[in-house]
């Protein structure tokens, strides 16, 4: 018995935003000092370190729940499954739907109920709920889908990662420009063979980190202090992760019992390209190897960081061959790894 | 290998609020005109059909994670557990922490995390997790753990179910009266021994129940309609959850072994004491049997539906003797039950 990935679905909303649009906007310190530099050093320095040139955001009348169920959609017919057999649909998101030019988060009915309905699925065995485990949600969900599987509870669950950061980003934060929309979703059944999922490993750091990332005030005190955006500590969290992922990743790596060299890809949470290469390269160097040439595909550049969206998103365009000069096929081994607020971080080996 | 509840505890929030503190409320109906009767009459009729005398709200200055904190740290010493063996936490809520007198919910980070930052846990590999299930998210949280328990990936969880739903009510709606706040947190343990979890049943209705409980505008039209507040349809809710919590009731129980005769207790979530009623009378009737006198313990009257709280609260209460002339006891059969948002409904035969 395996448990693998039968099919996949993303969905890139369609409205490009560069980095040049963000040039009449006015940076503020956290203090709510202007900003020294002009936007254009801003710019340039942002892309050096993220390698991020555009982001896409939604359009205005889709939510969070929509483009998933849009994703969803695709990963059930690329499985060619009857959603009818579902056991599962586990949503993976931090914000819920956020309605454009709104404050409130609405997470009532959670939506995972609201994809379950958007779908038409009538049975009710098929357990439909939401987790909030920050951007490594769609890997985490993923591994509690092959819990259910292990446990005899499933065979087949659809794992979704969707979020419309747009709509939570203080634009007077230079941080907004890293943000994205989008999702992607998998379906993760138990199917005859060997390979699929071969370990797993998950960590939440709490004591020191669990406010790294967090719902706080706009930059520009004019604006009401009490409405909340989406802020991170970029300095602490680039050194936790490159401290603390690695490691992850290579735990995870012993337990599935395959060498370094077997790796094919990695796909790693689409953060910030910078933190992502030394990732990696970190992570090499612990089984003191060099990192091979093109083992981690990027769509940062294109699509920013989209949240718990980018990892399955990732995997899908590999899989529909659309991203340039990378491919991936059966019997490759994967590494998906993320990391994000929780602080927590994830990994997955799998055999394809 | 047997999986048991091995500590509980619960936070009862501070303030006392009676039926007739309601009494200057200007209630309305959904299309904004004024309630024919007067609030006298309309807490004479509510007490009657939910038996709900007094509910519990927080102070002002305490979040939905904190109150969540209080239980966990009782259920933990209760367990007599060192904390740092914790493998998960999983956090059951609707709305995140929200603020008083703020509309914005915070769930970023997720409201384990905090829990597991304020507890001062170290290890990494506690994983945290937020889980939105409606009011039956505590009852899934430990049919998650189970999973984990039985998958191999956990030992030891703390489970909570809390809620501050007096910050979501809509003061004009007739049904903010139903609302409470609260905190039940749970040890769940894999223990030597045959009893605990027998069996459990999951089920969601989305096709047409998705939108029974949900967020939406106040009754009030001069209130901005934009801002949303926890709505349902209260009629459409009852006749849902009297023609499917029975069954799934029966189908848990079926798929313990154990017959009806040896159920000790059914703790079922605190909704609605009349529709309770009508639910376990169906439920026994499925059997072909009467209700015994004092099967189903109630703490409805006093400390209203606090959502996701109540179950995990009454089990506290009743084990700890808080709950009048009701006692249960090691070797007792109980049937847990709960119906909500989703719309879910979930159950779990446990012996004690």
């Amino acid at each position: 018995m395996a448990i693998k990935i039968t099919g996949s679905g993303s969905y890139i909303p369609t409205e490009t935003v560069t980095n040049s649009d963000f040039s009449k906007h006015e940076f503020k310190n956290e203090d709510g000092t202007s900003f020294p530099h002009s936007n254009e050093i801003v710019a340039k320095k942002f892309l050096e370190i993220t390698g991020i040139q555009e982001r896409r955001y939604v359009n205005n009348g889709l939510e969070t729940s929509d483009i998933a169920t849009i994703a969803a959609k695709i990963a059930i017919a690329d499985a060619g499954m009857d959603p009818e057999t579902l056991d599962y649909i586990i949503f993976a998101h931090n914000f819920g739907n956020v309605t454009h030019n709104k404050m409130q988060s609405d997470i009532l009915p959670s939506l995972a109920t609201r994809v379950k309905h958007d779908l038409k699925i009538k049975n009710p065995n098929c357990v439909a709920y939401d987790i909030l485990f920050g951007c490594p949600g769609w890997v985490e969900g993923v591994i509690q889908a092959q819990a259910y599987i292990r446990a005899g509870m499933a065979k087949k669950c659809l794992v979704i990662g969707a979020e419309t950061l747009s709509r939570v980003v203080d634009k007077y934060d230079r941080d907004s420009m890293i943000y994205s929309d989008g999702a992607g979703a998998t379906i993760i059944e138990e199917v005859e063979g060997t390979g699929g999922i071969l370990s797993h490993k998950t960590a939440t750091y709490a004591y020191d980190e669990a406010y790294y990332l967090h719902f706080g005030p706009s930059f520009n005190k004019e604006i009401n202090q009490d409405d909340r955006y989406i802020k991170m500590e970029g300095r602490k969290i680039y050194e936790f992760a490159l401290n603390k992922v690695p490691n992850a990743m290579k735990e995870c790596l012993d337990l599935s019992g395959i060498s370094i060299e077997k790796i094919n890809k990695v796909l790693i949470h689409q953060a910030n390209e910078k933190m992502d290469e030394a990732i990696i390269k970190r992570f090499f160097k612990l089984f003191e190897a060099e990192t091979p040439e093109g083992i981690m595909p990027m769509s940062i550049h294109k699509l920013g960081n989209s949240s718990v969206a980018t990892v399955p998103t990732l995997y899908d365009l590999l899989l529909k061959g659309k991203i340039e000069n990378q491919s991936i096929q059966k019997g490759d081994i994967l590494l998906f790894a993320s990391v994000g607020s929780g602080m927590n971080i994830n990994a997955i080996v799998y055999e394809m």
